[in-house]
């Protein structure tokens, strides 16, 4: 659906790779990017992994940080250019270690979670993903949710997606309009939710003195403030004044980032992703790092379908320290369009049951697969750009940040 | 053997506690400190164990932090006062954590060293760990490796302890004789085994202003400087001064210590011990810390079994930066003392083969069990105090440090 974000406009497809480890009596599930430039990293990678026992996973690393010797490529993510600092050895490692991960679990007789450490939670809570938004793409029929470009739309879609999965925490993507107007959008949110924690993340849209300004608006309203401002010094800059904590899914995205955000305690939440972190288990030291430094963590998402949801699931549900209500794009994905057999992933509550079957619990419905694949080749796209898209129809955007 | 440090001299005995889980047809071992606070503790949190998956170490640390609620007696280790500052919970936590990947390996048929991760070692190195020591125990006949009171004494002592163990670095334990007795033993080392990394390690015996001397004495010909002075404070001083690296198994032995010592630089070597970093997958976020804020990884050793010993090769086999050659007290313990199975274990080219065997690779022998159990009510020792064993022979013998 047509999202609006600080660098354009989500496109009709969100492109993923979907990635199968095959063993003599079983196979494992992951997914990940589908951009071109990441599609070959995998293949390459893959090629050196027959063999390798899905339980050596130094191994499988040191195989992708090989394959990936000598490539200069950029890209390599989903993201639309916003976290381009990411380990690209973390990202191709992290479907292979989902796979085997869903492998082990199916040796073992019990789903991830219990191989990862053991569940501490039966239902794993995730936020209202708010986006302001068009109606519609440009030329199609208005989609369900409909217009959202001021601060009545965004409350209707929230009460529409939160009447759908009875979320209970809220996350407004801003970095589209002013920040006045946006400011004005969280506190009418607060109006209709006054019990609901409540997120804004302009992603780096602000300067330094503006983000100051949001977040003395914002006091006592948001739980946290998320990417006000670019770069680790930026958010540093800002957490000085900031009443609230600042998160990040954008100025500390790898393990090198830690040292100096910690440095200048830039951060006070970190949104984990697996998928550019380097897996579940290197998520997990992560969550390690941060219950060591005192700082929170929460989940980043971009759009994905059921395997990584099930692996988003999976780590939260085993670990401890990661209790704030993770993001996710579900909501954002048509109900039908998926590459896993319907059922195993159950929403209640605002959040998801953690699955009980071996692995990952799911299984891949190779019918549908074979139908998006065939939309990927349709469809012609081979990485995000949401900017040249917002361009089609504004060509005087500019992508540019910090913008306000 | 009458092994001297900066707190006393070693006794007689060495208390260890067996820790096994039995499953429905399988069991798993641990080993731990064997002090009668320790013990206790151990009882009352596997109180509470029966029935929960070995799977599930995040309810396994839960019960165990559970068990100690309003629990202030004091000890709880086996380093006569050394380490105090340790977490309770991680110590406890330790042997039920590595039973449990015992079992967990058992299970898929693999190694633990595969369990965490895959082994990137076949081989584990440790170092010849040397002391001053008296010839014997007063009143008893001389020992297999004799007095060494001096340079000429340590060098011969590593000479036989190299020549059957095949030993490539070389530990000395100091705190015992002035400083510059020490740095003469040191130097001593590296005329005789100049191709050697050397350490030295006081246990913080000695000022910050001693430390920098020693450190301006042993530049170029040690590859760490280990616990010369108290507390992350002190080695921070230090640091500013020293060429070399500085290690600790004094100053920072917890997670908590972390942030501290990071921001100040204290440090540059961490000696895990898995024993009070809260088990074998702990150890490995240890690891990763260490390996993102780009400190060296090496291990600390107290006296210990064959268990303990399995453990900890299993952990260095499978973890990337843990390559300094790791501490073991192994050749003071007499070779026919032990609790396992003999033959699994087997020493070449100064270092441990990393058992290949499902688990931990090691089977308990009953017998021998029993014996040192036997050993154990005889002898009478509930706690580890090499001061007031020292000040059988010594009276005016004072612990206090920093002594010079």
């Amino acid at each position: 659906m047509p999202l609006l974000n600080s660098v354009g406009v989500h496109e009709p497809f969100a492109l993923r790779s979907i990635m199968e480890i095959v063993t003599d009596d079983s196979y494992g599930l992951g997914e990940s990017y589908g951009d071109s430039a990441h599609l070959k990293r995998l293949k390459d990678a893959a090629h050196d992994m027959e063999g390798v026992s899905v339980y050596n996973t130094n191994l499988i690393y040191k195989i992708c940080e090989n394959s990936l010797e000598g490539d200069n490529a950029t890209g390599g993510d989903g993201m639309a250019g916003m976290v381009t600092t990411a380990s690209v050895t973390d990202k191709v490692f992290s479907p292979f270690e989902v796979a085997c991960l869903d492998i082990q679990g199916k040796i073992a007789g019990l789903p991830v979670c219990e191989i990862l450490g053991g569940r501490v939670r039966d239902n794993v809570q995730y936020s209202a993903y708010l986006f302001y938004k068009w109606g519609s793409h440009p030329g199609q029929p208005e989609d369900i949710y409909g217009e959202a470009l001021d601060s009545t739309g965004i409350v209707r879609q929230a009460q529409k997606i939160i009447t759908k999965y009875g979320f209970k925490a809220i996350k407004l993507k801003g970095g589209v309009f002013p920040p006045a107007e946006e400011v004005k959008a969280v506190k009418a949110l607060h109006t209709a939710f006054p019990e609901m924690p409540l997120r804004l993340d302009p992603n780096a849209a602000w300067t330094v003195e503006t983000s100051k300004w949001v977040a003395s608006q914002l006091e006592g309203i948001v739980e946290y403030l998320e990417d006000p401002a670019p770069e680790i010094e930026g958010m540093a800059a800002v957490a000085k004044q900031a009443s609230m904590p600042l998160a990040t899914n954008m100025a500390v995205v790898a393990f090198s980032h830690l040292p100096p955000s910690v440095a200048q305690d830039a951060v006070q939440v970190i949104l984990s992703d697996h998928h550019f972190w380097g897996g579940l288990r290197k998520s997990q030291t992560l969550a390690a790092i941060c219950s060591t430094w005192k700082m929170g963590l929460s989940m980043h998402s971009n759009s994905h379908l059921g395997i990584s949801l099930a692996a988003m699931t999976h780590l939260a549900a085993a670990t401890p320290n990661l209790d704030y209500a993770c993001d996710t794009h579900w909501p954002w994905k048509r109900d039908e369009e998926d590459v896993i057999v319907e059922g195993a992933l159950k929403w209640r509550d605002g959040g998801v049951a953690v699955p009980t079957a071996p692995g990952l619990g799911i299984e891949i419905d190779r019918e549908k697969l074979e139908r998006l694949h065939q939309q990927y080749l349709e469809c012609g796209m081979t990485k995000r750009d949401d900017t040249t898209y917002m361009r089609n129809f504004r060509p005087e955007f500019s992508p540019h940040i910090p913008r306000w």
